[in-house]
Order: C-alpha cells, then sequence, then structure tokens
C-alpha cells in the first residue's frame, strides 16, 4: 500500500492522491481502501508517513570533515541533484498546501521543519567553533538562512530542471557557503 | 467570482479549492459553476490568474536608492511581513503542488519564475555595477540565490510566523544581503 501511495504521490502530488487512484495502483477496489482510510485526511496523514519513512532512510553523505564541510554534506542530501531525490523533494514541497491549510497538519510540518535546523544546527555551531563562519554570527538566524536557502532552490530546480541541473546546484550552494564564511 | 475563488484560496489552498466550495462562497449553486468552469484544471487556471493579478495589484514599496537597496525593497515586497501578504504567499506556495503535477501549469510557474529573477536581474546587475556586489559575482546565479533564499523563508515563516515575526525576517535578509556585499 506504501508503495502504491508512494508512486501515486510522486506523479500526481496531493492534488491527485484519491483512494481511488491509489486502489488503481494497487489493483484493488476503492472499497479495500476505505477500511484503511475513513476520510482524505486519513490518507494524507498516512502519505506523509510514507513520505517521513522515506526520507529518513534513504542513504546519506559521510562528510570528510565536520563543521560547514558536515553542513554541505547535509545540504546536498536535500537538494534534488538525483531523480530519487527530485521525487522526494517534488512530494515535500507538494504536501505544504494541504499542511498549509489543516491546524494538525500545519503543526506536523512546523515541528519537522524544527527538527531539521536542530540538525543542521550543530554543524553550525561547529563550524563557528573552529572559526569557519564568524564569531558574531548568531547560529538560529544561521541555521534559518542556509534552510532558506536550500529549499528556495530545490523549489527552482524542480520547476526548472534544465536551468538548474546538478553541478550548478552544486556550484550555487557553494558560492552560498562561501558568502557565509569568515574572511 | 474572483473573490470567492480568493477567499477559498486563502482559507483551504488549492486542496479545498471545489466548484462546490467557490458556489457556496458566492451563494451560488454548482451548477452554476460549472458554466464557467467545465473541470478542475479550469478552475485551478483561474484561480492562478486570480492570485496573478491580486499578486501585480499589491501596493510595493518605492526604494530609496537603485542597486541593493531596490534588491531589497523588492524582497521586501515577497516576504510574508503582513497578513495580507502571508496570504498571497500561502496561496502560491499552495498552488506548487497542482503546478508540479501538470505540465501545462508547470510551465507556466517556470515563466513566472523566469520573469521574477529577470526583476531581480536589474537590481543585482546595478548593485554590481555599483560596487556593492563584488565584480566577480555571476548575476544570474546571485539572482537564483537571492530567490531561493526568499522563497525558502517564506515557507518558513508561513509554517511557524511565531519564529518569524516580521522584525526577524528583515533581520535575516539584511544579514544575508550583507553577506553577498563586497568588503
Amino acid at each position: 500500500m506504501s508503495e502504491a501511495v508512494w508512486r501515486v504521490l510522486s506523479e500526481r502530488g496531493f492534488a491527485g492522491l484519491t483512494l481511488r487512484a491509489v486502489a488503481a495502483e494497487m489493483g484493488a477496489s476503492t472499497g479495500l481502501l476505505t477500511h484503511y482510510f475513513p476520510n482524505k485526511k486519513a490518507l494524507i496523514a498516512h502519505a506523509l508517513d510514507v513520505a517521513d519513512e522515506r526520507t529518513e532512510g534513504r542513504a546519506r553523505r559521510v562528510p570528510s570533515d565536520e563543521g560547514l564541510a558536515a553542513l554541505r554534506a547535509a545540504l546536498l542530501d536535500v537538494l534534488p541533484l538525483t531523480p530519487g531525490a527530485a521525487v522526494m523533494n517534488r512530494v515535500w514541497v507538494g504536501s505544504w498546501d494541504g499542511s498549509l491549510g489543516d491546524p494538525d497538519l500545519a503543526d506536523r510540518e512546523r515541528r519537522r521543519y524544527d527538527r531539521w535546523r536542530a540538525r543542521l544546527c550543530v554543524h553550525v555551531a561547529a563550524a563557528r567553533d573552529r572559526g569557519e563562519l564568524p564569531a558574531s554570527a548568531d547560529v538560529d538566524d544561521t541555521v534559518a538562512t542556509v534552510a532558506a536557502f536550500t529549499h528556495g532552490l530545490v523549489v527552482q530546480a524542480l520547476f526548472d530542471p534544465d536551468r538548474f541541473p546538478p553541478d550548478r546546484q552544486r556550484t550555487l550552494l557553494d558560492d552560498f557557503l562561501n558568502a557565509l564564511r569568515t574572511r
């Protein structure tokens, strides 16, 4: 079932996520699906669980060093540099419409952002301690800026993969991190 | 009708945009609406037209100067610093799910991004000519980075307005622009 949900999400997004579409992917009846998902919100919640599992379970880079190098690796793990990473991002960006329209789902996404920023925080704090970032840099603000740049680049790359091929995404990330660096 | 569509979008997003919801907002019958919108895509296309009109028609800052000051003003015009700007952003972010799932709508959004970046390009090029940005800065790359930071901050602020009040959004923008500045 999770596989069918993921296929529907990756092709049609949350707008195309219906019991009927998932049933068709499974070769099952819509009636069977209503047993698991009494309403649309239950289906969306399951879809977000599937997306969370896939995101958590994906292969990640092992950074060669701490600080900025580790931050760079963590951000490269997010960017749509491969078809799989593009699908993952397409699903998350697609989830924002429904999440912004539902208080529970919005809270869930807000907490997801909190966890992501907390993970980045470790790298930013280490980078500052190592002198790679200015001692005057506010860690929380730097993390918010880095997260902003990364997700904003994700969206542009999803809509215009020709203009934002993987090489350019990497160059933009490196130039951005260099701009933050201590000089 | 545009007003009803906008109210539905701002409260429930594209996930909640149905003929029935728009008809209810108008106090009209769903049957009347099907006369204007033969299918869901026609309704979405109209919703995007409404969003475009509202975005184009909004009041904008008149920058005190060219270059970085004008770039800053253009980006402040985008950020969700007021309830009205938050609604506008909520609608655009919400449109991405449906746009990513439909080639025509994806193309429309890609061209919208092109136009936005072209407008920012003027300010970035002027900032470089004035020496506010390094002579070595690539204008297209800088524009993509600036657009990325701004939209990524929009999304974080929509999900967590308490953590990203207007003052903090302005501070983050100013610190970000300062990091790009010639030193």
